[in-house]
């Protein structure tokens, strides 16, 4: 709001965006790297490791993973480039900026978009695109891009169902999934859910800074590259397989991120992947008790199963501006909330809960997130969020109860 | 209290004891150095800045700085080698567990301690020693050892008042004091107050790890140096005295120490000692909030003249273990709190509030001490300590009222 | 050639690759940030300053610079597509691995790539392009991709000399040049020079990982952004101009990268490009004269005007294998060597002169080669190629003669 | 010599001097670490670790070391006071400016300081002390200072022997080992030498910044604690002794070189002690080729046995100024050499050649040691001395012949 320059504010910056996420020290260090010749004997030995564990991140014995410098964006385009040609029919349910970004992107690449829009705070419509697809007896839909969570209204879907009714239609078109907010954060199964293109980033569930872009391929996308016209090359993944068989890249790889996504990986194998899921709902759990029993708002999510365990949009009460928060936020309490993106712009906040996180940090963004609302004249009552979300963290375990059910949070007996 | 070993607990361990602090990234940055010759001519560059920069961190004209590779506590002991004698003797009051260790160290060295007890919670009895000094008319104190502030208690006394005493005695002593806990976060005036020695250490309001010990001297004490019989060596001030002078250290320094230095120093003069200090006592206010109007509960410090403005010691109710509390905090919510020590232990939880800290760093603190002692049993309100630590900071500035009073925090008109 | 597997050498790996070039100090150190939200008020500062300082580095008064999340090679994609489109002619003289690349990614994007070929060894034949300018009548030719630095064979091309004959022809094709290896270490002139779109990346003369492409666009390439046809959305300038006016970017920076760039401009305003400019030139006869005066052989660049300061290929003699001393100076001496690629595969080893160098540094590489060399059986004169650039270096100094014209190295007068 | 300041040269400062040494990039990264409560259940896991492995590195079982924050010289001193009274003679052969300061500390302490001269550049006298010591019957000398390697002169002793004739002499004298310079780099073994207190710095062979002093003390010398009756309290190993017992340190420690300190020990024993000696001895010896072969020079060492695999003390020829020599590498090549100290002050430049370094980074050291040679107008001859060292590891291996005996280097059947 305020133009005024920002000068360096005293302690740590509360980094509450829904990403890039914190670095845990392991990470940082592992970047602390002098540079090498990644053309050497040597280097294989990286390459191939990270390759073969980020299929143990996607949850998938048959795809394959690809490692860019760029952002997710870049590992999108990678995606429809590949397996597609101008002209060839999407269909992308839209139901927030990320979704409508990855439609338009579509769109300019020369591919023959279908939007399916939704209200923003809910998300793919399954049941509707399963009538689509069995609709199209021809199958001149060639890929459905679908956004496993929203990042900007914090709204997650659900790709297994989606995979279902696509079964359920017997229709082949690819499934493309953004995964850039939830792998690594929110149970993804590759090949359980037969997905075929799923694309992430190096900045969310991954905890690492931006300029990586991941992607991992299905064989049967895999068979789409020699006969997809769309022009790339920079991102052209038959380079990718040639130099990959071999530890190697096509150009020169971004050294220090590769090393900082070893160490990543090592931590989240370490904490165990169902571990991971589970803290993410337990964390998310409370901060949507901080919103709903402690200040009585309402999230952009529009029912309990939209509910993203990574990112918490919030409604400010009518009459407010939620840019006022977050600049408040920002300039006075050196807190980092995510700002409401286009339709949603001034009537959200967001509070990122994903990566390497824990109970005492996400307090901070709740104390910061209620002093600003004070400030901006909005009536919560003074320490409700945070005693709400802690009375949940209090009373709830974060095991994961069953390693292959969504994590369901026991209550503590003895609590 | 369990023995299990702890694993790593995801996210950042909160950092609420005493010291040492939460570190900048500019500082963690500048000490990622190569190591170099210190003996090069490049060198005294470096040492120049940081000797004359130490003058003015300890607001002296006059006064001498020194860097040991040492802790804190090696500082304690370079003061009292080289300005006393076996035999001395000297006044220590004590009122907490470094108070206490220091006296003990003052009597293995071979000094005559004359020892002044104090209720844990209170500080340096001025009075008392005014009138100890005035019948003292042989001036057989040769120093007074005074804890500026003490960690153990969370107690602040007043020097310039003990200067006074001192000099409505007309009485020589050297005045020695320990600044660990204060030096860079509360107001400390080495000519003003007419301090002889004081002592501080890198890992408080420094901001970086152990590692350096800080004494600065005054020229009176210098003058001692060669009439102490106190055997030294490695903490001898005239080998220091000698290689300073031509900007190098009589053996290897700890370099990549010295480079973090140089950068605490630059990050404290630029947000100025003035507003550093006013910071920590508005920081500290929240936390009184939280602990007096919040929980209802006290602090070990037994009036507010006496109020630390760097930690907070807490009692816990009576009936209540106070390491229960810690080792929840430490185990389940990852949040590191300050035991109590010898005396108060078992009574006191502390919160240390000093070096780079802002409001919601501290909510972390708050918001877990109180989770931890609920989960122990103890019946405080969810989300008061933070409720009442965020309206005192809502409605008060940091602003250095004036630049040479005790900072007083103005009421926020609009708020 | 052997492929057992590399252990951890003891010591520090000697980088005398082509790039990634050695990381100083200043720059490692800048890039342990912590991350910070892209969006907020506070970043714009870091973005206009880099995007402002590029230019300096390109000597542009009217171009506009781009940072990408990507590697050089994603720049050269960027240039291609932003300005031309499918089946627009272009101009590509081809005389190494990378001029070859360059082609074939315009061939692969669509383009009418006239190659011109050229003995590996020569650089852009400028005479002959200006022939077939005047010829083009119709202006057929929309662009001449021009490698400013063949990292392939160690060979600068006269992109002054190019522009003169484009400007002789009357020839409106813009001028597309690949400075990866060139900028920051050779002298380029963006705007003196009328190149349209020159590229880079980050880990050459910049002195970073790689992870960043950065192309300077001149006005007239911009205003081709309408009109180009080819399709892309990654690279699109227009959402970069439109981002970048108000310090943000279309999506998420690679922020760890931007702050080691800001550190590396740094560094490199410091010094003084011109003076760096001198300084790899001093460096590079040096290693010049160890490979013809100590060693008695031959570079691939086939006559002094086309000899490279950032990079030497140097032919080993007939009957050896050059695979043979990269794969002992690996494995045997810590060294990494850069490999003779394509045509001139096992015919030359490279050693890389670039980036934050000295004499000394590249003494190690020089050692390191002539033992590997010895060890392959390859007879020239132990401690020779040392000798020859001890020589050179004591006997001149790198100070930049004349700050607009090619450095000219002085010899010292008194050695 | 001159006085105008240095600026920033580019490119890496060649670090040759004999400590500090090169830091391995997996020790800087380690030491990038957030601070962490040093009283925590946690703790001592670290603490436990590096006691432990120190008794490896030591080569002791019955032995148990100690970690001060501080310069090796506060080990020394640690060493002195707590096993000596005030008044104990003690014996201290003097050859070199580091067993003059030993010596000189000890004196300081108020021991009687029995010094034995001996020409610089030979080491311990070991038959004219067993001398001394058979004539001492009422063992009247109570502990014997004998530095194991000379830093100033390049001379290493030979402790085992000097064990050998103390046993012969039934003298219960202690026995004081200064191995900073050697522990880590040559093989030293405290319990089968007998020794009974063995100093080091993290500096030195342990590859990290100075601020830790290493002892390692025997039973028969932890025995002498109670009666010792030097004053000490930051030094004192009671303390310690309790405090270890636990897993803490009885004052804040320097918690970042501790955990470079757990790196450094991982570095050394995943190469293994054996090789890690055998490795100074293949380096050391290149560079006393170049030395003596190459440019016709001498060692300061007198004879081979004394010669030190850490560091070597070169003579500059009759009529020139060693200081000019290091100058000129200093400023004009980026190069750190080691200055002759005190009585071969201008006589010799030293050569550092310990801690995590391979063939080729010390190839820049001799280049420009050469180069600053030539620039002095000391006649050598170019690439004379990188020619030697080169032609001896060409056609030698550093494997450790034998685990056991002093390192056999192998001649390279093959070369």
């Amino acid at each position: 709001m305020s133009n005024t320059p920002v000068t360096r504010l005293p302690g740590r910056n509360i980094l509450a965006v829904p990403g890039p996420t914190n670095i845990p020290d392991a990470v940082q260090r592992a970047m602390v790297v002098s540079m090498e010749d990644h053309r050497s004997t040597k280097f294989p030995e990286l390459a191939h490791g990270l390759l073969s564990d980020l299929k143990t991140l996607y949850r998938t014995a048959d795809g394959q993973p690809f490692i860019f410098p760029s952002s997710g964006t870049g590992a999108w385009e990678a995606a429809l480039t590949n397996t597609l040609s101008p002209g060839d029919r999407v269909l992308v349910p839209r139901f927030g900026q990320f979704s409508h970004l990855w439609a338009d992107m579509a769109q300019r690449l020369g591919l023959d978009v279908e939007i399916l829009d939704v209200d923003w705070g809910e998300g793919v419509p399954v049941e509707r695109i399963g009538e689509i697809l069995k609709a199209d007896r021809q199958h001149a839909i060639k890929g459905i891009l679908a956004c496993h969570n929203e990042t900007a209204t914090g709204v997650t879907s659900d790709i297994r169902a989606l995979r279902r009714v696509m079964d359920d239609a017997g229709h082949p078109a690819l499934l493309f999934v953004d995964g850039v907010s939830s792998i690594g954060c929110i149970d993804f199964r590759m090949d359980e859910w037969g997905v075929d293109l799923a694309v992430t980033g190096s900045q969310k569930g991954l905890m690492l800074p931006a300029g990586l872009g991941i992607l991992c391929v299905s064989q049967k996308a895999l068979k789409m590259i020699t006969q997809a016209k769309s022009r790339r090359c920079y991102f052209d993944l038959a380079d990718m397989v040639r130099a990959n068989a071999t530890g190697y890249f096509p150009y020169t790889p971004a050294l220090s991120l590769l090393y900082g996504l070893r160490a990543a990986l090592d931590l989240l194998f370490d904490e165990g992947l169902d571990r991971v899921f589970a803290r993410h709902h337990y964390l998310a759990s409370g901060v949507r008790a901080a919103v709903a029993e402690g200040w009585g708002l309402e999230l952009c999510a529009k029912a309990p199963k939209w509910h993203s365990d990574t990112v918490s949009a919030i409604v400010v009460p009518q009459g407010f501006n939620a840019a006022q928060v977050i600049d408040t936020a920002f300039r006075r309490y050196n807190l980092a909330l995510g700002a409401g993106l286009s339709k949603v712009a001034g009537k959200v906040f967001r509070i990122g809960h994903l990566g390497d996180l824990n109970e005492l940090m996400l307090m901070s963004a709740i104390a910061g997130a209620e002093m600003a609302m004070l400030d901006a004249g909005i009536d919560v009552c003074p320490g409700s969020g945070v005693g709400a979300a802690g009375q949940y963290w209090r009373t709830h375990t974060q095991a994961a109860a069953d390693p292959v059910a969504k994590p369901a949070l026991r209550r503590v007996a003895a609590a």
